[in-house]
Formats: structure tokens, sequence, C-alpha cells
């Protein structure tokens, strides 16, 4: 196994889980939240602003040593996330896209990072990665992606896994429903999510092709996302409307889609009848090389 | 005078460049670092990570309870800026697009917060400001842009101006070169820059239309960008390659045209060659009315 990929085992998971719950007041508010929802008489009392001031307040306060970059590329409106430890210059990208690798590259060169995972969130249908040429022009850069995914890469990941970069470190959460092989990436400290297709800012990652299934993604971003802290930043892996970040506490307010019943949201999804994605029949056997094929 | 702005008198503003002369270790650095430049003997010892991890790991630290977001509109590649204070909900927005009015004004409405202020860098050629429908649909919105820009606003901007937003300011520094009416904005504890036009991220604004003049343009920068703490967080009002932040630092070491000489940098601006903007005949004489001429 990858040096900066750790694995816990099914007991201490189990065991963590239990620790979280009874440790998450967040969870706890969000269950009371929950419940409050079908109670009409009582107020949730959520404050999108004083919930999430501490995370534009002091939003990487917790996470000392953080480089942090969103990068974007317009013609998917794909996110790229670039994050380095800035003692050790660790780092790790989030989905980069094939059309900037130019620019991902002389960036993390800029910086004099040490590149050492390159992760994708799922097997895009949208867009080519870049994870793979990526490797061909940095040594010993390793790829990730899910289990679930069916793509190669040097890192299958799995619930519970830890990407590791100098101190800091993300936590893969599986959230299948846009894809089977989708994750979210949790940093360390609970700060940030990087929640790919399935939670974007005010919308949701199509349901509709590849393995595509309502009813699992509303109850990944209901059980995976939407039980991180308020607070928390939501980072997507894709914007339409030039938003950059929301929050756990946002969305669970305001996002059209997520907030409705199970039922409702089934349907909703059901019926957008969008266009099949123009790039979907190279992306994706692309992607499943790890960007590489016929490239 | 609008409440929210505050002015610094002569006598006070030039105590106060004498104080931050000899506090502001970060300009020394910047002095010895030009002076090196032509030693080429001695080394930088620039390092962008280390310079400024501080600003990542803990941006808002310093400016605890200030709400961040940055926005894109796309057609202009321009990006607006929304500031509040998280306890007052006072809020202020930088160069706002009238294509987003929609979206900014949702975002601002869901957050719940108070717009106090709607502020241009200065008259833009290449996209109509919101500034005045905004006005229309907020009561008590005030329109910011510099005296010298010769557009009509509620309040006109002069160097060394504070705007005001709850416990938070931004302080006014004139920038002309791109336009003589540029202004760059500088959080009140200088961990970031809402540059404008006058600097871009690895690039700088136009100096072939309006007022514009490449000298103006570099000595505005050096003197007024540069002379920033190395890890200020640099945000520009473009971007057209998908980059969403820099720090002064970054760009005084990596920037491929404000590191030249300012001869050579004459010479860059003066054969740039590029197209006429598309909308300046368009923008500009709404830009001068607030954005509402024949709109």
């Amino acid at each position: 196994m990858c040096s900066v990929i750790s694995r816990v085992g099914p007991v201490q998971r189990a065991l963590a889980v239990t620790l979280r719950l009874k440790a998450s007041t967040e969870g706890s508010r969000y269950a009371a939240s929950e419940s409050r929802r079908f109670c009409p008489g009582l107020s949730t009392r959520f404050d999108p602003l004083r919930a999430t001031s501490r995370s534009y307040c002091s939003r990487m306060a917790l996470t000392e040593g953080l480089l942090f970059r969103q990068l974007f590329e317009s013609e998917s409106s794909t996110y790229t996330y670039l994050l380095a430890d800035t003692e050790t210059k660790d780092a790790i990208l989030i989905d980069p896209v094939l059309e900037t690798i130019d620019r991902d590259l002389k960036l993390v060169h800029e910086l004099g990072l040490n590149l050492k995972v390159a992760v994708n969130t799922h097997c895009h249908a949208d867009h080519i990665t870049s994870t793979g040429l990526m490797k061909k022009r940095l040594v010993g850069l390793k790829s990730a992606i899910s289990k679930f995914s069916g793509a190669s890469a040097d890192i299958l990941l799995s619930e519970g896994d830890k990407i590791s970069f100098g101190k800091h470190c993300l936590i893969v959460r599986e959230t299948p429903g846009h894809t089977d092989g989708c994750v979210a990436l949790v940093s360390g400290d609970q700060s940030m999510v990087f929640t790919g297709d399935a939670l974007l800012i005010r919308g949701c990652g199509r349901t509709d092709f590849q393995q595509g299934c309502p009813e699992k993604l509303y109850t990944s971003v209901h059980q995976k996302i939407f039980t991180l802290p308020e607070q928390c930043l939501v980072y997507p892996a894709h914007d339409y409307l030039g938003q950059t970040v929301s929050t756990v506490g946002e969305e669970r307010k305001f996002n059209p889609r997520l907030t409705k019943s199970l039922k409702e949201f089934v349907n909703i999804m059901n019926n957008l009848n969008l266009p099949k994605p123009k790039k979907i029949d190279v992306s994706v056997p692309a992607n499943l090389v790890c960007g590489v094929h016929q490239v």
C-alpha cells in the first residue's frame, strides 16, 4: 500500500463511528434539525451566517500550515484543488483536468511542492482527467480513485481511507449515487469537504447515466455529507454559476433538491431530461485508465 | 459623507505613512529585495510557500468574524467579492456584474446580510456594473468608485478612505495606470487586497484604452501593492485561466510583466496588440452612471 494512504480496519472504524456519534454535537444538531423538519411548530433556529461564521473567519486556523488553491477549468466547469503542507511541501491534487495540466504543473513547480497523489472523486463523464499524463511528467506521483469506480489507479480507495500529505490528511467517505465509485474527501479537522459530483452548490450531480441512482445519492449526501459540521466548507467538483464555495449548513438549508423528501428528490432527478454529456463517450473510457486512453 | 466611509486628513495620512514605513518589516524586506534585484550575487531568499504559509493556514484568523465569498461572471471573467461582518451582518460587494445581479442578491438574501456599499474598483470597459440596478432593488445601498473615475456614485473615493462594514474595513489605495480612477482595496489587517485590474494573477490590466499608462501602472503596483506583506492574498477583478487567488509575494516573484524593469514593462505593454474590448462602447458610458445607462 502506498505510504500516503492508511486504512482503518472494520473494528476500529465501528469504534470511530461510535465515538464520532457521541462526540459530534453537529451530528446531534443535524438529527434534531431533521426531526424538526417534521414538526413545523419548532423553529430550526438555523442562522447560516452565525452557523458558518467560524468557517469564514478562521477556516484554516484549525488546519495550521495548510496551503489551499482552488482552480477552474472553464469548458467542463470543473474545480481542481491543490492542497499542501507548507512545511514538508507534500501536496495532493483533486480532480485535475487534461486541458489545464500545464497550468497546474507550473503552479506546483513555482510553489516548490512535492506532488504525491492525484485523486479523482469519481470516473468523470464530462472531461478527461490529467492524472495519467501527470504521472508521466512527475516521477513518483500516484493516482487514486474509488475501488468501486471500475477505473485503474495506483491506489483504490475505500471508506475511511486516509490520504496523508505532510501533517495533513483527507478521509475518504464513499458517496455513491452519481456513480457507484464516487467519494467525498473530508479534511482531518472536518473544516472542508471535497464533494465531487455528489453535492454541488445548491445542486447535485446527475443520476441518469453510468450507475446513477437518485435514492443512493440522497442517502449518500444525507448520511455522509450533511452529517458534517454546519460550518464545514463545501468544495464541489463543478459549478456552473460562478459560485466557489458553500457550507454544509447552507446546503442543508438552501439546496433546492436535497432539502426535499426522498420521494420528491427522486421525482426531480428522474425528470431533469438533460442532454447526454457531450464528451461521455470519450471521457469515460479515458478516465477508466487514468485519462491516458488514446491521449 | 456616508457613515460607512471615513477619511484620513493629509497630516494624519503622512504620519500614518511614516509610521507604516517604520513599522513595516515587509516594506523593508521588499525594499531590500528590490535592491538585491540589481545585485545578482545576493540571493533574495524568497520561498513563496514559506512566505505565504500564514496566508493559507490562518488567512482569516486575523480577521475574526469576516464572511468572504468569491463569485465569478464567466462572459467577462470578472470576480465579484462579497464581504460581511458575521455579527452585524453589514456587507459590501466589490465589482458586481449586471448579468449576475440575481445570483448575488439571492446569496445576500439567503445569508441575511445588510448590503451597505457596492464598490467598483474602476470604470470597467468589459462589462456593465450591477451597482445602479442593485441600488434600485436594495433600499439604502450606496455606490462607490474613485473620484478620478469620472463616474457618478454616492461615494467618490480617495487615497486612504476607509470603507467600513461592521468591525471590518477596506482601505483605499489609488492605483492609476489601467485607468486614472483605479483603486486597490486593502483589508484592515492587510491580509487581503482586491486589486481590480491593476494587478492580475501573473498579469496586469491593459494600458491601451481609457486613460491607460504603463508607467503609471508600474509605479502603482510597485508602490501601492508590492509594498503590502508577502502573505497578503491578491484577489483580482479578473482571471482568464481559472486561477482564483495569489499572494503579493508570489506576484513579486513570478509576475511575468511586473518583475521586469520599468523600461521592459512599458515595452511589453505597448506591444500587446490586443483587440478592442467587445463591450467598451456600451460598458463605459453605462458604468459612468453606475451601470444604469440605457439598461
